[in-house]
């Protein structure tokens, strides 16, 4: 094992009707919130009004910002931001999927330092202290909501970067499973995906640890098993549960004690596919995935053989293996190619020039410019 | 799944001379620091003096107690406090075991209130402060460094009981496999029985949770493998480490995601055990766990089955699973019968007399008068 420190001071609310105790969540932090959310599907599901409703009730003063984007800007995150210091908020309450948390989280360290958002991913902002951030979760994917990290893209700049520090975890986050019931099918499949891609990113890392592999394939398992059944049944509250606590588990820290650092290659090269075309998160490591382990298998293919061997319980080779794990994607009706997108164009230079300028590459596995060509091509 | 919290604020400190930043972690609650340590162990292993030399060149002004016994009891506690309470200690510094950090845990909300330890499993006294503990772990087995746990016996009152709040947890834990080297050979076979029963007792819990049972299962399997390879290499770092490791995960709450309690009966027949005769802890829980089990297999034989069926990678009935899982414990030279303690006497009066007195339970499996007598005449 790797040297490692394990700390995550989330607390996590999980279950059926977990929601009746978020006002007193709340009150811990004091009586003014900035409500922060996407693009209107809680307003739709009727969460938005429930949540809305019972915060009144209980004597809160709400601001609000809606509109947060799947694939989240930093112009948003700014505009919170200015509410959230102009009605001098104890609280922000994030309720949404990994866009509206992550977005929440750079929301909370930005408030008090008066620095655009953007300032902390590129290192001029320091977080000093941190609005607390109370979570509702609605889409089971990114694991944003028992970590501290938040992905945000500047499309001025070109650039999708992460960002996380000890004062962005939120403090508290709420899942109850029945909230994902609205989520439809294929971004179901997506957070089933990015759950499991999650666990890839830990497993081909840097650090040998029996333990904490065992508990990577024991999450992966669990996502393979759950996952098909639950596209094949939305509304089954037990599934819903299932995939929500996995993509918990598989980006909490979890999978990395005994780690000295994830990989994060392949995340690293499917953000340049949200940035250019807006792929779903999910989507483009589905479609990056299959490529990665295919142009690097002379590199880490033994590690590739023992995923797939004890994934798919039988001795598989590092070929037989992608083929099986790009298998299961598609069998999620998951994208494998960025043809299968539909995205008219030629995307080889865009592409390229992208991972360029983001200098896509992995904390284990080095890439540069050849492996960036070798890429694109494996996944066009 | 059942409804859960999930919350864990200890930062874990983990791998080879991860020491070198205990000074600086202190250094964060102030100057003066009480130390508490065992009967000796860390003196002969110069442990003590290593950390002594360490704090007093760092400018800290250091009161100690030493002497907590390995089945720790309440009037050490109490003595420490004082001690606390007299040098107004800005931090406590545990060295040692699960006794260790566990009385050091009661002692740590003691000193604020100015009650006897006593009070806090009665319920007389409620911890509403706790000077912070900062652990240094010297045993692999209670999984104490990282909860909130603390398990001290009153012999005044015949009582072995369990505490623990959310104030009681370590602040920080140290774990360097290292200095669990010098663990002789029984007491690192109880230290992997130990996070075996651990495991065991949240898996005879209540609520279903499949993910976490994978966990469990990951867990007991690791402690399997590597628990007899440790015993035959007891200065195997890699051994060391693993089995350190897998103790932590079996009690720091990982075990327990969407269970609503685990069962712990055997845990609290087991404490009479240690109450009346000394037994030390791993080793009354080999001794109680293939009792309990058989005598209970009536009512939870499915759930003994799809463990033993699990762990040995079979289909096993219940009886052949608690048979396996005994002679795994015989493997390690655990006792299991207590009989192989050698104890002079006659214990079934005493036992039963102390089983009634303790009320011991099961959070799950529920026992009355009729079940001590048998689970006594099983283990004997």
């Amino acid at each position: 094992m790797d040297n490692f420190t394990a700390y995550n001071p989330v607390t996590l609310h999980f279950g059926k009707n977990i929601l009746s105790t978020l006002g007193a969540t709340l009150k811990e932090y004091g009586n003014r919130v900035l409500l922060v959310y996407g693009k209107g599907s809680i307003r739709k599901s009727g969460l938005y009004d429930r949540i809305l409703e019972d915060l009144v009730k209980q004597g809160f003063t709400v601001s609000e910002y809606g509109g947060i984007k799947s694939n989240p800007v930093i112009e948003d995150v700014d505009a919170a931001a200015a509410i959230g210091r102009e009605h001098q908020v104890d609280v922000i309450l994030a309720v949404g999927g990994g866009s509206v948390i992550d977005s929440s989280k750079i929301i909370s360290v930005a408030i008090p330092v008066n620095n655009p958002g953007w300032d902390f991913f590129t290192g001029k902002a320091t977080a000093k202290s941190a609005v607390p951030v109370v979570a509702v979760l609605t889409l089971a994917a990114t694991g944003t909501e028992m970590n501290p990290f938040a992905v945000v893209s500047n499309h001025a700049l070109g650039q999708k970067s992460a960002y996380g520090s000890p004062l962005t975890f939120p403090k508290h986050s709420f899942l109850d499973p029945g909230l994902t019931f609205s989520v439809p099918h294929n971004y179901t499949a997506y957070g089933v995906a990015d759950l499991i891609a999650h666990c890839f990113e830990a497993w081909f890392g840097i650090g040998e640890t029996t333990l904490t592999d065992r508990f990577v394939i024991s999450i992966i398992k669990e996502a393979m098993e759950y996952g098909p059944k639950l596209l094949g049944d939305l509304q089954n509250y037990e599934y819903r549960e299932k995939i929500m606590f996995a993509a918990t588990m598989a980006l909490n820290g979890t999978t990395m004690y005994g780690r000295s650092t994830g990989d994060w290659g392949v995340h690293s090269a499917g953000h340049c596919l949200s940035l250019l075309y807006d792929v779903p998160h999910g989507a483009s490591l589905t479609i990056v995935y299959p490529a990665w382990m295919r142009h690097f298998k002379n590199r880490i293919g033994d590690r590739i053989a023992q995923l797939g061997s004890q994934l798919f319980d039988e001795p598989l080779s590092a070929d037989e293996s992608i083929n099986r794990i790009e298998s299961f994607f598609k069998s999620l009706d998951c994208p494998t190619r960025l043809s299968d997108m539909n995205i008219p164009g030629d995307h080889r230079e865009p592409l390229f020039d992208a991972m360029v300028h983001s200098k896509v590459s992995g904390g284990n596995v080095k890439m540069k410019e050849d492996d960036y060509a070798a890429l694109i091509r494996l996944y066009l």
